[in-house]
Order: structure tokens, then C-alpha cells, then sequence
């Protein structure tokens, strides 16, 4: 339950929850709760779970006195994610933290804003090597063969982190020298590389075109092959994204090419 | 600080340092940190900020023992974003949390990367009115004038909730009926309206096309009124964006069309 858009809450209830695999969970994100009213519903609805015979756990993030008070008469055991740690800051700042709601996720100024969209249309552009108008003015260009994560990774950067962020597809065109593609040959430095297992790739593929040779097992080793010996042989960085989700690939990236804060 | 990707910690650290308005942050985040030696590394770019002057206060959500011993010797206000949570939840659940670190942010199962993957390569291909293709599948259309946030509100929805989300542009050829445009008026109930302030709409498209006639006040003030009539005629809810962020947009559209959880 939040007083704003219930993101943080969510993040981090589920990264708490995520600590207890064997428990089943059913989750319930309750955004923009800031008055008594809204607190009440919020109380009526853990109740009527409770009467189910659910056990309620409430996240929230609210700092408001009067809907922390309703909340408090709820069968239902809270866990306040901010109040306790806006204290310890309070002690440390020397300093009382501000009454004003929700100014966590939103518009920011616009500048800011205008990068972010900048970014989102300049990842579309540039997405699976489409374009390669103002390709210098990348952070970062994904290259992968065909189905390894290269365009989630690449809207993730653009969205979260407002970066510049083009992707580029390596095909069997791009195997017979010993170069990176020529196009983005002259950007090498920005460059970094998916790679997966044949495995995983087969399966992906088949997922898009069943049966294909572009899904076999033989033709998937072969690209995989061929683009790990491309990123060596011109030191591109590159990671295995088979077990990883996009944010943990996204976050070796900036890591990487040192693009983080 | 985190033992995985940092999200969490950045998110959370993020929310609780926007409560302190006036001070001044200097921000950075650490992922990946689960050894001895990696936590050592970080206590050493505490001491230095400590003796530049700097007040260090961390942010962290490890759980790993001999990692928090490390980062304990470190000269900084420590704030354990998981910790004190998780003995919470361990005490209403009855159980303990498990060992293993990250399995928040990680690859999840199958089907749930295929859907991610699906709904970003959806958003792509349906982004502007490019497609028609496959448009009766969609969870979300976003329809809204030229420059009011239809794009990254759509991108944001596909990647961090695996909607499958389409946009639509509203313009002068658009108005001159009573109903929706052709393409997206049987989907009615799955549309949601995006409008902005003429003046704010007028400051966006002068980024794009500096004082054009797309620009103008005049027209944006126009286009606004016609789009607003369009939305209460089809009774399609809409929100003005003009002070809202990308997630405020996306957490009013899953809550108005009930798609969140």
C-alpha cells in the first residue's frame, strides 16, 4: 500500500518475499492511497482476506499520520518499509525529513524528462541495427546474434537510466572478417556482447519460427561460437544472459562501461 | 550497496533520500558485492569519501553475515534496508528466510521472460499506429495527440508489467467524426486518453520542431480541447500527464483498467 504509485513498495516487498521460496504468496498492489476513505477501503479489503482465512501482510510505504492510524486497525501484521529508516536518517542529517507527499517517481524537471524520452525513441530508432543516424551519439551499443536479450536490455537502459542505447544484430554476414560489423566498428569502446548457451537459444528460437534451421541446435552453437571469438578477438565485454534477467544484465553493462551514478 | 543488482537498494535509498529535499546528495551504487574482499573494497571508497569530508550513509540490502562484518569497520551511517524486515516476516511467517542470495531480479521461469520478451517486441511494433497486426490481443491502447507521453508510458508498461500495450497518435484527420479513429474503435473498453497543458504540449514540440505551426500554442490548445471531446464522447478515461512521471501515468492506467495484479 502506498500513498503514491505503490512502486517502491512492490520492489521491495517482493525482493522481502523473495526470501521465503517455500511460503505462496498472492499479492495485492494498492497505489494512491492518501485519505482516511481510501485507508478505510484498504482496512475493509485485509478484513475480508482475513475472513478467507488468508493471513495478511501489509508493505507500506505511507508517511501520513491520519491513514497510518485507519491502516492500524487492520487484522494484519505491517511492515512500514520508510518510517523506521526515515528516523535513523532524521538522526544522522541532523535534520527533520519534509511533510510533502510522493516526490519519489514523479515528473522531475524537464530536462530530466525530456532525456528520458529522448532516450526511449532514440532505443527504438536504433533498435536491431535499423538506423545509424547519430550512432556516435550512443552510451552503448548491445550486439548478439539473433534472440539473445539484446532489445529488452536495451529499452531497460533507456528507460531506467535514460542512457543512449542502440543494438545491433550479428548474422552470419558479420562472421567472415575478423572485424566488428562496419558499422558499428568505429564505436568498439561502447560496444558489449550477449551470449547465451546453444541450449537456450534453440529454444528462444523455436519459440519465434519452430522447426527452423534458424532454431537448430547445430546453427545456434555456430553463431554463439562465432560471436564470443568476434567480442575476444576485439575485446568487446561481453556476458552469458542465460541466467540472468534483463535488470542484472543491464546492471553488468553500466557496471562495465562504468555508466552507473 | 547490494549482493545482486542494486535495484532494490537504489529504488528504496532513492524514496527515503527525496523525504530530505534540502540537503545535497552525491549518489553512488555498488551491485555485486558478495565477497570479503568486494566489501573491503567498498569500506576503502567509504574511508576516502569520509576523509574528503563527506558524510557516508549506505544504503544496503546484503544478507550475507560475513560481507555485513566487513562493511561494519566502514566509517558510515549503515542503513539495512532487508534486515530488520526479513526478522519481521520471519517471525508473522513462522519460518526462516532462505540462504541464497538474489532471487529477486534474476531470470524468473521460461514463460515469464517470453512474456516480457513478447510484450517489448509488441510495444515496438505497435508503437505510433504502425501495426494493425495482432491489435485485438492488446492489453492497453494509449491513444493521445502527437508529443503528450503515449511512447514511454507504453514502453514502461510493456517491460515492467509484460502488458501487451499499443499506442495510437490522435490527429486533425481524426477529429472530424464523433467516434474513435477506425483502427482502435473496437477496442473501446481497452483505450485510455493521455492530454497535457497547451502550454506544456507546446514546450515539448518546440524541442522536437522549433516554431513550427505544430508548436504553436494555438494549435496544441486545439488539438488538447478536440482530443479531450474524443475521450468524454467515448467515455475513455484519460489523465492529464503534464505533472505526472512515466510511472504515475502507468500506475493510473493498471489501476483505472484493473490490470495491476
Amino acid at each position: 500500500m502506498s500513498d503514491s504509485t505503490g512502486i517502491t513498495a512492490e520492489t521491495l516487498g517482493s525482493a522481502l518475499l523473495a526470501n521465503f521460496p517455500g511460503v505462496g504468496f498472492r499479492r495485492h498492489t494498492i497505489p494512491f492511497v492518501d485519505t482516511a476513505e481510501g485507508a478505510a477501503n484498504v482496512v475493509r479489503e485485509i478484513a475480508a482476506a482475513d475472513a478467507e482465512g488468508l493471513a495478511p501482510i501489509v508493505f507500506t510505504t505511507t508517511k501520513d499520520a491520519v491513514v497510518s492510524r485507519v491502516l492500524a486497525e487492520a487484522p494484519a501484521t505491517r511492515i512500514d518499509l520508510l518510517g523506521g529508516h526515515l528516523t535513523e536518517l532524521e538522526a544522522t542529517l541532523g535534520t527533520t525529513a519534509s511533510e510533502q507527499l510522493g516526490q519519489y517517481h514523479t515528473v522531475g524537471d524537464t530536462e530530466t524528462y525530456f532525456a528520458r524520452m529522448r532516450a526511449i525513441e532514440y532505443a527504438i530508432e536504433h533498435d536491431d541495427g535499423q538506423s545509424s543516424r547519430a550512432l556516435d551519439l550512443a552510451d552503448v551499443i548491445v550486439i548478439a546474434p539473433s534472440r539473445c536479450g539484446k532489445t529488452p536490455t536495451t529499452m531497460y537502459l533507456a528507460l531506467q537510466y535514460g542512457l543512449l542505447v542502440a543494438n545491433y544484430p550479428l548474422t552470419d554476414d558479420d562472421f567472415p572478417t575478423d572485424g566488428l560489423p562496419p558499422m558499428v566498428a568505429p564505436y568498439t569502446s561502447r560496444c558489449f556482447g550477449l551470449t547465451t548457451t546453444p541450449l537456450r537459444l534453440s529454444q528462444v528460437r523455436h519459440e519465434r519460427r519452430p522447426d527452423s534451421r534458424y532454431a537448430s541446435l547445430a546453427q545456434c552453437s555456430l553463431e554463439l561460437r562465432r560471436a564470443e571469438d568476434l567480442y575476444r578477438r576485439n575485446r568487446v565485454p561481453f556476458l552469458n544472459s542465460s541466467t540472468k534477467s534483463v535488470e542484472e544484465i543491464s546492471a553488468v553493462i553500466l557496471q562495465t562501461l562504468k555508466l552507473r551514478n
